[in-house]
């Protein structure tokens, strides 16, 4: 599939609405992961940044909101979410180049060039427990073509010397990733993202910095829904994360 | 040195008056963090448990005082800390056997057996922030002859199947252990310690299951002492881990 019919598309309001985002209404949908990333990026106007794996474009169109001027790059394998992210920029009349690519075999102009942050919702779960996904391009991106640490052993050698990689991840994967970062960047820094206090992350951003010297950092894990239990209502926000996913704030840690 | 000298020594008391252990005054002394590892250990009475690194017997001995019936064994390096361990398992009534060896090269008989639980304190640091420790047997605690990763696999090595390594580390360690915990060991669970509410961890408890197969945990972090500041009196644990350290109370996770 190499474009997405126009009944399966739908525009999508990120960030409160100051973002909107074509995605198909079938298949790989970004929830809060792309948008929590992006708010976690402290970019400074005019750095340059990759998205690996960027699907539609969520995370770095998400942080083209909050810091103007920065140079985005994606790279994505599928070439439907390769054009709707290319759409999605050019829509939001962001700095956005979109090069569809599969990340093991990245075009020579891409691998020519370094980033001051490269950033990636990577496609992985803890295979053990994952169940299938129902739709192909789904189910290709929570698969492991790529094994996590070759994902981001390809995502560090584009980062800038003194620059970052930044990684959004199911919180089981802490391991594996921990241990491919600590190969090749330093300054690890994990802050667990907790559905609730006093509960276990499920997901955690990560970051590590090229020629880091710093000791790894284990932060106080970021709670994301307000009461110690689920009540009906889902969206039921810290105010910190509500002031991410509605107004565009960053993520300090 | 193979025994302090008599005016070097002082019994201390743990867990409320439970436990008593002779230990230098000065020298590597067990704080909380022995404690804090004993106290995280499920074992079942009955069951085998060897402490590696022992020093005075602290982590062993305190797990000894909470559940019955433990066979306990210890490895130390250093004979004079394996000869304080030995008498403080005799003066504390419990079924302690203590070697004097290098983890490198643990003797036979004990390289013949394997436990139901490996629990370590284990003498790492971060080198690029430490700075020099005053006593030598210190140093040597906290210089690095082996690799942490050597360390944690010499540990594995001795788990029973099904059974756990337990550890207790510095916060900035969790990328090297995790790594080396990720090759020879699953239901990997991460336990930060954080000295205050919102504060990064300090500490982090880890465990490990030999053919376990459950997904890596990130548990939220047990917060030390209570209040958001520090105030004068250091000793202001929160409600958990008072319990721990005064009553010998277990920690759950």
């Amino acid at each position: 599939m190499t474009e997405f019919s126009a009944e399966n598309l739908q525009k999508d309001a990120f960030l409160g609405g100051k973002l909107h985002l074509w995605q198909p209404v079938k298949g790989y949908r970004a929830g809060v992961d792309p948008v929590l990333l992006a708010a976690s990026v402290p970019a400074k106007p005019g750095q340059t940044v990759l998205d690996l794996g960027c699907g539609a474009g969520a995370a770095a169109l998400c942080l083209g909101v909050r810091v103007a001027q920065l140079q985005l790059y994606g790279v994505e394998r599928e070439p439907a979410y390769a054009a709707l992210a290319r759409r999605n920029g050019l829509e939001a009349a962001q700095d956005f180049t979109v090069t569809q690519a599969d990340l093991a075999q990245m075009p020579a102009p891409l691998r020519a060039m370094s980033f001051d942050h490269v950033i990636s919702n990577p496609p992985y779960y803890d295979r053990a427990h994952g169940t299938a996904a129902p739709d192909r391009v789904r189910e290709a991106a929570l698969g492991e073509d790529l094994p996590l640490a070759e994902w981001i052993g390809i995502g560090a050698r584009r980062v800038k010397p003194r620059g970052y990689l930044h990684l959004i991840l199911k919180a089981d994967r802490l391991a594996d990733a921990l241990s491919a970062m600590n190969s090749c960047l330093g300054s690890l820094e994990v802050l667990p993202l907790a559905p609730r206090v006093d509960r276990a992350a499920e997901l955690v951003l990560m970051r590590g910095r090229k020629e880091g010297r710093a000791p790894l950092k284990l932060h106080a894990p970021l709670i994301l829904h307000r009461g110690a239990d689920h009540p009906g209502d889902k969206d039921h926000y810290t105010k910190v994360v509500s002031d991410v996913l509605r107004c565009g704030a960053p993520i300090t840690y």
